[in-house]
């Protein structure tokens, strides 16, 4: 799986399993913990799962309308997210720091990357292909219930903030 | 945990468990199968876990600032959302048909309704409390990554939906 994901990124530095990052993982999962959090052990056997890679600044992890079968969880650096908007490329949407997700929405439902993720400094990053997601399913449904109730938290994060941020002047509010 | 929900709602008829509705929730929960979708033995288990509710037209079944523990699946009518702009109040959002969810964002954080929900025309919908899901987890964990797959999936639209529709004025592009 890992495998498929270099396949489009060959000149990344593979730093290996995300053995190394159990902690950063374990937080990362654990900052809204309503249906139970994931222990050390647990955060480990899903490190297990993951391979991490470092990229440089300015390196699109993402591009708006490729496919892509995976999804990042930031483990230190940053990615900023735009959108081609009719007649505006390249809008500003949001920044994703160390702790956040990024494609996670065609990570779950196959549609194409609905925006550019680009790294704006050093960034490593673990990888979960929907392969990985697949095996956790069958190998660890429990695990795999914590993993999908924390990406239901990034998602519902993402609708407020989006919401929040950007859609005052559809209504004519001026800031 | 229909009492929890019933509670804030004693004017609403209850209609019973969920499984007269197998049918229904089997299509809402096989609309996009990339991990799996429910069969027909499994909706029924599922549908033991709600009970269903039959609202008039006009009934507000969230309320933006409140806590709440429930989703609901619409299963006929349609649910419109708005919101509290900065001196805009009851602003347009989207409308929720049948097979649609509503409530998916504070069942899934805890976080109070983030707008207020409001049958157009009378209204069946199925509701699973907070307590329902820690159930299935606990009693099912498979079909409850089903569940919350789904859940992602009706997120990640809702994203999609409300970036594309409502944000172009935020970066100035007249439609
Ligand atoms: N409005 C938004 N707010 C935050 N992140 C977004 C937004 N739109 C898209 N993204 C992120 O950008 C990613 C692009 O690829 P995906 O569509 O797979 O998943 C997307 C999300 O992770
Ligand atoms: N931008 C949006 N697009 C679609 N539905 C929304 C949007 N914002 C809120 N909702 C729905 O309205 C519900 C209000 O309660 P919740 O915040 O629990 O969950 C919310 C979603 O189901």
């Amino acid at each position: 799986m890992a495998k498929n994901f270099l396949h489009n990124y060959p000149d990344l530095l593979c730093l290996g399993k995300a053995d190394q990052y159990v902690d950063e993982i374990c937080d990362m999962f654990n900052q809204n913990k309503i249906f139970g959090g994931f222990d050390y052990d647990e955060a480990k056997i899903l490190c297990g799962y993951m391979q991490c890679y470092a990229a440089p600044r300015g390196y699109k992890v993402m591009n708006e309308g490729d496919e892509g079968d995976f999804m990042l969880l930031v483990l230190s650096g940053e990615v900023v997210v735009r959108k081609n908007m009719d007649g505006m490329d390249n809008q500003y949407l949001v920044e994703v720091k160390a702790g956040g997700v990024v494609g996670e929405m065609g990570f779950v439902d196959s549609n194409v990357r609905f925006a550019s993720c680009v790294t704006t400094m050093p960034t490593d990053f673990a990888v979960m292909t929907r392969a990985t997601l697949n095996d956790l399913l069958l190998q660890h449904p429990r695990m795999a219930n914590k993993l999908l109730l924390k990406l239901l938290q990034v998602m519902g994060a993402r609708i407020r903030e989006t919401v929040t941020r950007l859609i005052p002047e559809h209504f004519g509010v001026t800031k």
